[in-house]
C-alpha cells in the first residue's frame, strides 16, 4: 500500500469513501420517495463502479455511448439505457448486437432516427425498446411538444420490432417543475391515445434532491452525483468535501510573488467552467485563484503577502469545476482511502467516442 | 482504401497533403532564414508525423511530458527537449534513463527544479543540458529578468553532472519584439558573465513568420502549425484551407428549424475558445454557429429559413478552433487524402499526463 506522496502528478484521485456515501445518500433518498435511480456512468466511466451503483439498488444504468454501453455489458451490466440519437449503419449494427445481449433500451427524438433502429432491429428475436426524447427546457435534443412526442410513440409502435416504452427527457439544472408539467402533459396523451408512457427516466444531479417532484417520472438518472464537483457544490447538492474527485498536482514554478504555476492544465481540469470563476478550488488555498489555463499549466493567483505559500514542488488537491471531461482525460485513476492509494483503476469507459 | 462515409462519428481525419504543405511551408522558411525548427510534437502526438519533421530538416522535436518524450525515443526520434519544469523522484529517474538513450535537454526556472536535475544526474557519464526558461511577457512559467537567468545559469554551471546549454522561452503572440529585446539582454548579460546561451529557443505557431525578427533564437518551436485550427486562422498563420485537422461528425437531432444538434460535443472538440466565439467552424454550413457544448452533444443554430439544411443524419466537418487538444481526446485519427482513408492512426502519445 502506497500514499498518495509517490505519485507523479498529474494524477486523479478517487476517494471511496465519499463516493460510497456519495451513492448510499443518493439511493437512501431515491428509496424513500420509491423512484428507482438509473445512475449515468459518464461521471466515472468505471465498470467496478456501475456495479456498486447496482449493489446498491439502482434499476440499471445510462451509458451516452453505445461503445461506453460496450464496456459496461462486458463487465456484466445488463440493464442499459441510451439516451441520445443513434446513427449510422456501423453503429446501428452494434446496437442490435448489444440488444441481443443484455436489455438494451434506445432514445429517439426524429423519425429518422427511429426508421434506423426499425431497419436494424428487423426480424429480431426481441424488440428494441425505444423511448422518445423530450426537450423539456435544456434547449439541446428532443421533441418540442407533447403532440410530436405521440407522433413519434407511434410510430415507433407501428415499427414491427420496436416498443415504444416511454419518455426520456434531461431537464436544464433549476427548472425541474417545467419539466413535470410537460411530461404530465404528454403522459396524459399517450395513455388517451392508447400508448401509455411505462417509462418516464429524467436526469440530473442538480435537482437530484427534487427529482421525486417529477411525480410521473419514473426513474431518475443522476451521474455526476457520484464524484460531485464545484458546479454541483454551487448547485447546492454537496459541500466541498463530499466532492470524491481531486486532481493531485504539483507546483512547477513560482515566478512571483503572486503567481503559481500547477502542472494540471487543461489537458487535466479541461476548459469547462460551467459558469463559474477559475477552473478548480485549491484545497491547500482556498484563497488562490486557478485564473487560466494551457495544456499543461495551470496559472494560479495567490493574494498579496503569501510568497511563502505553494513552492516549488509542493503538491496540492484540486476540486474541479467539472468532474466527468476530467475522467475522461485520464487512462487511470487512483482509488484512495484517506492518502492511502488502494488500486490504480483503468477508466476502461475511457474516449468512447462512437 | 475505404472513404471517410464509412467512419462511425465523431472521428478526427488529418488530411495528409494539407499536413505536408504545412510542414515543407514552414520549414522553407526556416531555412530561408537560417532557423532551425524544433517542432512541438504536442498537436500531432503521432511518431510518424514527429519522423516527417525530422526527415523535412528539423533539427529535433520538443515534448511537454517525459511520457510523450518516451513514446518518441522509443519510435527513434533522438534529440529531444522537454520545454518544462520536472519535479519529482519517479519522473527525475524517468528522466535520467531517457538522457542515457537519446540526447535530451530539460528546462528550470528555480534552483528547486536545478537541484532536483543535479540530484538525478549525479554520476551519470553525460551531462544533462539544462535551459533556463524565461518569462519574456507571456506570465506563465520563467525567470522575471535577464539576471534571474544568470543567477540560474550559475547554478547549472556549479552542477557537475549539468550543463548550462542556454534560454527557453515561450513568447505570448503578437509581442515577439518585447521576447527579441527581453533575450537579447540576457544573452548580452551570459556572454560577459562567460557563460554563453549557446541555445536561445524561442517557440509559438502564432507568430511563426516573423520567428526570424528574434535574431538571437538559434531554434524555433512551432506546435499547431502542421495541422492549424481556427485560433491560427486568426492569427494570420494560414487560412481554413490550410487546416488538417476536421472533425467529422453527424447530425443526430433538429429539434426546430433553426437548431441542429451535432454529435461532437466538448469530449471531442473541447471547451477552448482561445478567444473566439463559438467552438469551430462548419465547413458545410459556414453561416451556421455551434453556439454551446456539453459532453456529447454541440448545439448549432442556423440562420432563419434554413430548416431544410443539416438534416438529421447528414455528416459534417469541422475545424476546432484549437487542435491540439482535439487530438488528445481520440485514441485514433484516421489519415486521409481527400475523402479516402489512408489509415487509422493511433495516437502513440496521447493521454502521457506525467
Amino acid at each position: 500500500m502506497s500514499t498518495i506522496d509517490t505519485l507523479s502528478t498529474p494524477a486523479v484521485l478517487i476517494d471511496l469513501d465519499r463516493v460510497e456515501a456519495n451513492l448510499k445518500r443518493a439511493q437512501d433518498y431515491a428509496d424513500a420517495h420509491g423512484l428507482p435511480l438509473r445512475p449515468h456512468i459518464k461521471t466515472h466511466k468505471l465498470p467496478r463502479f456501475a456495479r456498486r451503483q447496482i449493489e446498491l439498488g439502482a434499476a440499471g444504468i445510462a451509458c451516452q455511448k453505445l461503445g461506453e454501453a460496450e464496456v459496461m455489458a462486458d463487465a456484466g451490466l445488463d440493464d442499459i439505457l441510451i439516451p441520445y440519437n443513434i446513427l449510422g449503419e456501423e453503429k446501428l449494427g452494434r446496437m442490435k448486437a448489444l440488444a441481443r445481449r443484455i436489455r438494451l433500451r434506445v432514445c429517439a427524438d426524429s423519425r429518422t432516427t427511429i426508421e434506423g433502429y426499425a431497419r436494424a432491429m428487423r426480424g429480431e428475436p426481441a424488440p428494441l425498446g425505444v423511448l422518445v426524447e423530450c426537450d423539456t427546457g435544456m434547449g439541446r435534443c428532443g421533441v418540442q411538444t407533447p403532440e410530436e412526442a405521440l407522433a413519434l410513440a407511434r410510430a415507433i409502435d407501428a415499427a414491427p420490432d420496436l416498443s415504444f416504452d416511454g419518455l426520456m427527457t434531461y431537464p436544464p439544472a433549476g427548472r425541474i417543475d417545467e419539466a413535470a408539467e410537460w411530461l404530465g402533459k404528454a403522459v396524459e396523451l399517450l395513455a388517451a391515445a392508447g400508448l401509455p408512457a411505462r417509462i418516464v427516466s429524467s436526469g440530473g444531479t442538480p435537482d437530484l434532491w427534487s427529482a421525486h417532484k417529477v411525480s410521473v417520472a419514473t426513474e431518475h438518472r443522476p451521474g455526476t452525483y457520484i464524484y460531485l464537483d464545484l458546479s454541483q457544490v454551487k448547485a447546492g447538492v454537496g459541500t466541498v468535501s463530499d466532492c470524491a474527485l481531486t486532481v493531485l498536482a504539483t507546483v512547477v514554478s513560482r515566478p512571483t510573488p503572486n503567481r503559481a504555476i500547477i502542472d494540471a492544465g487543461s489537458k487535466t481540469l479541461t476548459s469547462d467552467t460551467l459558469g463559474l470563476e477559475g477552473f478548480g478550488l485549491i484545497l491547500e488555498a482556498p484563497d488562490a485563484r486557478i485564473v487560466s489555463l494551457s495544456e499543461e499549466h495551470g496559472t494560479v493567483l495567490l493574494p498579496d503577502g503569501q510568497a511563502d505559500r505553494l513552492k516549488v514542488g509542493d503538491r496540492v488537491r484540486i476540486v474541479p469545476n467539472h468532474a466527468c471531461p476530467v475522467s475522461n482525460l485520464f487512462d487511470t485513476v487512483y482509488l484512495v482511502s484517506g492518502t492511502t492509494v488502494v488500486a490504480e483503476e483503468p477508466v476502461a469507459a475511457r474516449g468512447k467516442v462512437t
